[in-house]
């Protein structure tokens, strides 16, 4: 049976789809905080401990109030995410301006606004200072490791070597110096080089290879970094079976890099940051659809109301998300890999694709899955949908994308998005133009 | 050498991007007009021929109006798509509306428009007739072939027999009988196996297929199929060195066909229509974009101010683009596998990635590509964007999609879509909710 929850009983989300009609986002408050608290609670052994929520994996203000009133800061990489960020209450050096191929204009916003710009590359150096006139008192720097062949760290993300990210071991002891001598006061160190990744390891290794580079770099020139940005990459569960990241663990082995590196350097204390976003509110939002057509033909397939537009991460990964129908018995477990329709532990089951509306064969939100039968007009539950969601919508086939629903600790439902109209479809269209637009040919 | 065209000299280019600013997409009324009319009259060769522009290519209503304007119609797969077709003047039966798993009100709208309703499975007979209170004069329906082994036709849309559209064999005689025996007046036919094909057999080989269908429908069921929608899924030539598909010879082994099988069976004359996007804006649109920044890493890489969000299909698919350098030589032809960079040909060449600001590592308009040197500041041209280009971007990461240019055939440039803006961004968020909403835990 699944082990995916989700916060409403089938007569709660039936009112819920008949008031705001479907398809919708849905996030839990109450299993945002809750999580949220766990994460801050096992890393609150460092002396100081921050998480930059990545605003791309939920850029909704009222997640990200809710976030700032749970001590988060926030990751930005873009104008618009800088903006929502200050405008959800989160200021100055809470904001970590991680952006990459970054316009001068959005330089001088965040720099103007107080926050951290974290640079891609030694160039941005002089990039920044021309911007800006000179470079700001706080400067942080994203590197790449190159080859970590042997090092279990993962490649999701590609190979670091191949990847666009961040200084070389060589320039990034060049761009602390230079900033140095440019009277640079305070100094930040990132890295990120894994994606969805469960294995702890992965990011012990990791921690263990900046903390060891912060060493080096104070030997080697002086500057002592204050504030460690672990990078994202925290996996969730998205598949029945697997295993969440036991976040009291990890930061239990990575406090044990701390001091086994960076106390003994004489870094200590130095600020502790993840810039996650999947772990933080992946499994605690839910794309909810309803079943509008029933098709069988060289298989079975159950049609509905939503589509990649709404949700890509399938269509474009062929990524896994757990599906479950309203009110019907959730899919056996068959990851011992059959696939049979037919009774189940005493159930029925059909074998179905359930696919959106997209003229893109890849739009299936799930492929030659085991789930109960399915009648029109089933409300159907895309689970762990709560990061890189409706964040990845797009209108392609003119689909417009859909809205986001908040259900409060109180139990109260709130719209915290709404769906978006023809209107918004046709806004950067010139309507009163076309009418007079010549269409004949001049030739 | 690169044989791709650009229809502006590179003064032109930089007047333009000084005063629009980048990135932009630039559309050439000239070459659509140009290639449409080819494409016409290789198919003037049947009794009548429409070709029905796949909106979801390109859907901006300045580029519907000129196809418009040159005698195509419009094939349309959601309501938006159905209101552009509208507005640009396509009307009636001049409109396909080829959906799937397609809601009751988007029937209903296209049945009142009176444009054909292409339906995707054979339950939607019922469907559309308790939507409509009664089904149309004229239906057409998609068919799926199921399994194409060994007919040459090729599989990127994915096998037939696993895809999610269409009626089976069995089925789509049953379909045309539950209609005919209701009454439906007017009959069509449609199937769509390819996708970016560039092989003329595979279409030829399609058509076989489905006239062969016609002519059995009609001895089976006595319904006689007026139109015959073969579908799209003709290829562009994205690389140098590829061959354009040759409109006038698959036209006449298509007439073959027809005449072979359609003419017999009593069939004569069948409306022959296309419902083609990428030919017939592809190689006609650009995106053009500033290199802003250059990274030396563990490779060479150009940052430039367009991302994923403007075009998707290299990050998405991995698909190849053409990109030259405004005003710097084209990119010596090294199909022949060799990738290096220095002096090739007498010029000097570099191995670049030329990458967007998205933070996906797939970002990239150009991996490991042998380009003149490029400096900062530079114009960079992507060629054959001009479908399923901006039509499939997205706001992941708070990026704001770029704009639109029509060239005009008297040289004329003008804007056919303004670019995104913050507010766009923001248009489906309360911030006047937010500010009162009390981001206070209750618990």
């Amino acid at each position: 049976m699944s082990e995916k929850y989700f916060p409403l009983s089938p007569g709660e989300l039936s009112g819920l789809a008949e008031k705001y009609g479907t398809p919708f986002y849905l996030y839990d408050e109450r299993g945002i905080r809750k999580n949220i608290r766990e994460f801050t609670r096992a890393f609150s052994i460092f002396p100081a401990f921050k998480e930059f929520f990545a605003v791309k994996a939920c850029p909704n203000p009222y997640i990200l109030k809710i976030l700032a009133d749970e001590g988060c800061g926030a990751d930005c990489s873009s104008m618009p995410e800088l903006i929502l960020a200050e405008k959800s209450g989160i200021l100055g050096r809470d904001v970590m301006f991680s952006s990459n191929e970054t316009p001068e204009k959005e330089y001088i916003y965040a720099n103007l606004k107080g926050n951290i710009l974290n640079l891609d590359d030694i160039t941005h150096i002089p990039f920044v200072e021309k911007a800006l006139g000179a470079l700001p008192d706080m400067i942080s720097f994203r590197y790449n490791p190159g080859s970590l062949k042997n090092s279990g760290v993962n490649s999701i993300i590609g190979k670091p070597e191949e990847a666009k990210y961040g200084l070389t071991r060589e320039q990034i002891f060049e761009a602390y110096k230079i900033c140095r001598d440019k009277g640079v006061s305070n100094f930040a160190l990132h890295t990120m080089v894994a994606s969805n990744e469960l294995n702890p390891d992965c990011f012990v290794e990791t921690a263990g290879i900046i903390f060891t580079l912060a060493a080096e770099l104070k030997e080697k020139t002086g500057v002592k970094i204050e504030l460690i940005d672990l990078g994202g990459g925290l996996g969730i569960p998205y598949k029945p079976g697997q295993k969440a990241v036991d976040y009291t663990g990890i930061a239990k082995r990575i406090r044990d890099s701390y001091d086994r590196i960076l106390v003994p350097a004489g870094l200590d204390p130095v600020k502790i940051c993840w810039e996650c976003g999947r772990p933080v509110t992946g499994p605690y939002g839910w794309l909810v659809t309803r079943a509008i057509h029933e098709k069988h033909i060289y298989r079975e397939y159950i049609g509905v109301d939503a589509s990649m537009a709404d949700l890509m991460r399938p269509g474009m990964y062929g990524a896994y998300h757990h599906v479950t129908v309203n009110g019907k018995p959730d899919p056996v477990d068959f990851s011992d890999g059959t696939v049979k329709s037919g009774l189940q532990e005493g159930r029925d089951y059909r074998i179905y694709d359930v696919v959106g509306s997209l003229c893109e064969n890849c739009d299936k939100f799930a492929v030659q899955r085991p789930l109960p039968p399915i009648d029109t007009g089933d409300l159907i539950i895309i689970h762990d949908a709560g990061a890189h969601g409706r964040a990845m919508g797009f209108n392609y086939n003119g689909k417009l994308r859909c809205g986001e629903l908040l259900l409060r600790e109180s139990g109260e439902v709130m719209e915290i998005r709404r769906r978006e109209t023809v209107d918004d479809y046709f806004a950067t269209l010139d309507f009163r133009g076309l009418a007079s637009f010549n269409a004949k040919s001049s030739e």
